[in-house]
């Protein structure tokens, strides 16, 4: 039942995919600029619906930071509409390219074309099912939304408004889809609709990535899982090291970007433990370190689990490690291939870890908090890959278009 | 116990692939260099092997046809170690890249790198085992190869002389491993090996290709599937039709870009129809016609099923459709997303379909068997990508690698 209702979203999305894919860049443009002004427009209404999931997330439990999460505010509305203005400044991801003429006289024309109907798992975050509508518009795709069920309401009003926003600026209403049941089947029948959706992006925590890349039939762009790690070279300046450690753990620790190992040099663990272990005490980070750490300072010791771990916590494990190549083999063996960071003078240390630690970004004193579209000046960030096919690392426009190859002759054949 | 021997195969070429990646271009094309010339040194002995996978093969009664794809002869050897050869004059896909500095004064580099290690399946032609492992390390990956067990002697030898190339150019011998189970668990093993291999990539019939995209955990290109289309469009120029059409059904009908049906506009069906069943009754090409066709011509009548139908032999089926959108519908139901074609005088028809055809390749009056690599001027050819993520049409080195971000700052971090 769910299933055949999901699959008939599906079929009209694909149905309406490509009048989007042909749509001009300045009618994709249109869309944008009326969703940014009926999302402002609407706040009350959009404030009321919010207000619903609110409470029945506060009924049900859940946390206080969820909860904060899961509230719009005038304020955030606000910054919503304004993150889809920016959009509208940013190139058309599609067209353009190469044109090659073979021979034969054969005009070969490369050029970048949606890739149809983009689906897009997320959890509970009233600002993805917005954020992800935008996006896909921009770039000609259409979208097919499933969100958590604590923002149902929210996504209702949401996904309402970019219809309108569609009517608006021309273009079919089911180029924007939500799928209404949040129960697991609904997740569930998404996956299985190959052929119909064609890239699957999972928006959110681990068991959501690992259930989606496990059990979709759709292609998967595996987003998110972040087992960061920095290396303090025997070469590393210690007040930059510990700067740049304090921000990449401390800032924001519940983000993918943040670190969750410090992995430090043997020949200088003894001098640089004891520093870092003053600044993370202030900071109340608990240290999980490992047997020779724990000969230096006193902290929990650590297990093989915590190699492992994404705590997204203010908890951070630490090993001495005695060579560059033990820490670039930690790093290859546990992280999740996202981001990675050598503090060091050296730079031919530095060469050798940007060229044997294989992760999207390799940083070389600077903090894995850059690991952002925003951040590298894409302007806009469809999330960030930790694969390695199609899209790796911060995710622009251009990772929800593909190629094609526009062939034009006068007859000619192939002998 | 394959499955453990096959991951133990695998965790070698993993262990080889970093000495690969970080290889110099001079170094792979070293590799190729003696390649090359040990597949023509020792032609004796490949054709010794050759001549041991040809017997059984005959003994097992495989047709004629299937023989002679598997043979070897000192003209191949020669052909294959020329296309090895030219491999050594292609740029190195690796390295390069954009380098953009922020505002904070991060320096910001994307370059190229390897995918890591190459899984390729393939069925029983022995050139592919040596082409494969040539575009494996030119672009810094380790290959694993599982080949058909019709030239299991063949591929063995080929892989001894890959591993006394590596030798000689100084990369690791584990750089190119064969796999040698030729049972089905040998290639179900290698399909979960999910973290040693990066990417899978079956070269062979749909059946293979459906095996492999259905139950592989690692990543997966899919390639070669081809139910190719003309459409013979009202304004076209028949002579122009007739020489393409011919072209594309009849001078290689087993390959992925031949096509399997012609579309007729209904306007020009009966003026058409009569000279295409001339070309085709004297080629030999069996026709299966819609009910319309058979008002016209006399041929066998089609069923639903054939319009799904790679025939890849003397057979095409024929439909005569109402307009363009409908020829445009049929292709975008049956089709593959391979090579589609119209033939037309009329600019705004041929732009319409370019638009509107979802396939990696899309022909205005130009026969589809230039999809491929080398008459695209690539140099070189992985394979056909009919999948939209990743790669896309005739796949070049590039398809093969990977992007990398290396970030170098002084100590900044985010706010």
């Amino acid at each position: 039942m769910i299933f055949e209702k999901v699959k008939e979203i599906c079929e009209r999305a694909k149905a309406a995919s490509p009048a989007v894919a042909s749509s001009k860049g300045n009618e994709r443009n249109a869309f944008l600029s009326s969703f940014a002004r009926l999302l402002v427009e609407n706040t009350e209404e959009l404030l009321l619906a919010n207000g619903k999931d609110i409470e029945s997330a506060a009924a049900a439990g859940i946390s206080t930071a969820m909860l904060d999460r899961l509230r719009l505010t005038d304020k955030r509305i606000v910054s919503l509409s304004e993150g889809i203005t920016a959009l509208i400044g940013l190139s058309d991801p599609l067209g353009g390219g190469e044109v090659f003429t073979r021979p034969n006289g054969m005009e070969i024309k490369k050029i970048k074309v949606p890739l149809g109907v983009c689906g897009v798992i997320f959890e509970a975050r009233p600002n993805v099912a917005a954020d992800i509508a935008a996006l896909c518009i921009k770039s000609g795709n259409a979208a097919v939304l499933r969100g958590g069920r604590e923002c149902i309401n929210t996504n209702l009003t949401i996904e309402a408004l970019a219809k309108k926003a569609l009517a608006e600026a021309g273009l079919p209403g089911d180029a924007v889809c939500l799928i209404p049941f949040t129960e697991r089947e609904g997740a569930n029948a998404l996956m299985q609709m190959r052929g119909l959706v064609d890239v699957l992006i999972p928006r959110g925590g681990k068991g959501l990535i690992k259930s989606v890349t496990e059990n979709s039939s759709v292609p998967v762009i595996e987003t998110g899982a972040g087992n960061c790690h920095i290396y303090v070279h025997s070469d590393a300046d210690f007040d930059l090291a510990l700067s740049v450690i304090r921000n990449a753990k401390v800032s924001r620790p519940s983000v993918c970007n943040a670190i969750e190992t410090v992995l430090v040099n043997g020949d200088v663990a003894a001098d640089f433990l004891p520093r870092l272990k003053e600044i993370f005490d202030c900071d109340g980070v608990e240290i999980r370190g490992c047997e020779k750490t724990r000969e230096i300072i006193e902290c929990t010791p650590a297990t093989e689990d915590d190699w492992e771990r994404e705590y997204n916590d203010l908890i951070c494990a630490v090993k001495v490690v005695a060579c560059e190549n033990c820490a670039v083999s930690h790093i290859n063996r546990y992280g999740t291939g996202h981001s990675e960071a050598i503090i060091t003078e050296s730079r031919r240390s530095a060469e050798l870890f940007c060229t044997m630690v294989d992760a999207a970004c390799v940083y070389v004193n600077a903090s894995t908090r850059f690991t952002d579209g925003g951040q590298f000046g894409f302007g806009a960030e469809v999330g960030i890959s930790t694969q390695k096919l199609h899209a790796r690392g911060p995710m622009g426009l251009s990772a929800l278009t593909t190629d094609k190859y526009i062939i034009s002759g006068n007859g000619q054949i192939r002998e």
